[in-house]
């Protein structure tokens, strides 16, 4: 099988670097020549324009820069080839970090030391084991088992929430609908890692919310959200903030994006932002796995990590 | 042999707990019957008076309140019996959730992100994944091994120095006088944990701190201070901000504590400071144990834990 040339569509950043390092090895475009191409084998793609892929001919495989695939099924003309994930062990290291590094933020009670410093306050406050803190994570994909395995070698209790059952050792373990609100009942700390599909969208909702575990002297759960942005309700969460349903939010991701100078998570006292920044998509560690498999693909091996359609993910 | 009586001695905190707790087992007073009191077999102390157990004619080890044993020695009268160094699964975890936090929250540039928030601004900064970035932890005892664990699974580089040799699989090990400037020269994030003894004591001073690894783009390289003030100069540390030499300090202990209100570190914008409650002694976890080592010394079994005389911890 000869060389495939390679499409790279991208929009909202300049995907200079990505063209580089793809071209060391293959033919790269970044504009179809017509509708039906025939010398595009692969799409290389970040929120694509829609029908861009619809008449190519000879598309083998459509590859999603970052980890989430949602991007993706935006394109009502979406041709049927495999759509191949990206997993790299950078990818899972950023979130693990971000997820770590939020975790440990608010069960350390990061904000409360800030305000004293301000104040040049000497002042312990009581502080809890991590054995006594229940963390639940709403994915146990590649993502949400690397930030349990962290947080379990800390010694918080893990929960795990997810669409079909993925026992992890150490961790318990809830499955499907069934399995929400008991999840929720036995959660302090939500940490949200979910695909963003048709059945999990709007899922971090006022509902949703109030189900999460309220213990004394804890003053309320608390929400991380570094999945996507409309996994959530944003208005939901300066509800259930403002009732003391929540202590404290870390929010990478919004319902629009960038989060409008307007909304008043940028300035609510107990909300951190980050800019959809948990993990970034190195293309300096993500095109070379995305090169290989191009070429194992070429001769003859499976493509790894494809999307299952009907999960959406 | 009969059940020791216990003498508590504790300064700068109401014991109250600490008292139920040993008063379940054993009977406890505060003050000895006269200076050369035969009763008391044990002493539980946190910087008692000084010459107070020198007379004490049947005392039978020493059990320190806190990880570090430094405060013991400051009594000039000390007598010749063995010192017990707490060593509690609950304090290392959390002196290692600290130091993971404060080693993230410089990583990932929780200070950046906490300034954008203010000003409303969306922009993703450079991020280096961790295995860009070496973490040299000064003292590989219980504490320092635990959390260079926890770092290793992060992916981050890990050195380890101390007085003599402690191997860790995936950590780089330097050692002694010799090695110390190598394992700086190769550090971007310091983690001080040594106990403070007449070798270590000012140890974390001007001269050390700018042989530690500077690098393109890193902007300077980290302290964290969570073993003992003393170790410090909290004036060199300013010096090396004020240089560029630290790019930014997580400081849980000070020369003097609590730290004072005028000193310039409370303010300095680079400056982390937590009033030394990074491993809070929770009489609740450390008592059984203080309790099980006394019963198992009294069938004859040998202590845990003592202190080595000549090395100072």
């Amino acid at each position: 099988m000869e060389k495939g040339r390679v499409l790279l569509s991208v929009t909202g950043f300049h995907p200079q670097r990505w063209h580089e390092l793809l071209s060391a090895e293959r033919e790269v475009v970044t504009e179809p020549a017509g509708t039906s191409d025939p010398s595009i084998a692969y799409a290389v793609v970040w929120k694509h324009k829609p029908n861009l892929l619809a008449g190519l001919p000879n598309l083998r495989a459509i590859f999603s820069i970052g980890a989430g695939v949602d991007h993706i099924f935006n394109d009502p003309g979406l041709p049927d080839v495999p759509i191949v994930k990206v997993v790299a062990d950078n990818l899972t290291q950023y979130m693990t970090e971000y997820v770590v590094w939020r975790v440990l933020d608010h069960h350390r009670q990061g904000a409360l030391y800030r305000q004293q410093q301000q104040k040049k306050t000497w002042h312990e406050p009581q502080q809890r084991p991590a054995g006594d803190i229940s963390v639940g994570i709403m994915g146990l994909g590649t993502l949400g088992r690397a930030a349990a395995s962290v947080l379990l070698s800390l010694g918080f209790c893990v929960n795990g929430w997810s669409r079909t059952s993925h026992p992890m050792d150490g961790a318990t373990g809830y499955v499907g609908d069934s399995g929400l609100i008991p999840f929720l009942n036995a959660t302090d700390i939500l940490v949200v890692l979910l695909p963003l599909t048709p059945t999990t969208r709007g899922i971090v909702n006022y509902g949703l919310l109030k189900e999460l575990r309220r213990r004394n002297g804890l003053g309320g759960a608390v929400l991380i959200n570094a999945g996507r942005g409309r996994l959530q309700k944003d208005d939901d969460i300066l509800r259930a903030l403002d009732e003391g349903i929540l202590k404290e939010a870390s929010l990478d991701v919004f319902e629009v994006e960038p989060l409008p100078k307007t909304s008043p998570l940028w300035s609510h006292p107990k909300v951190y932002v980050t800019p959809h920044a948990a993990a970034t998509s190195d293309p300096n560690h993500l095109v070379p796995i995305m090169l290989a498999q191009m070429a194992a693909f070429e001769r003859g091996e499976p493509l790894q990590n494809t999307v299952d359609r009907s999960a959406g993910y």
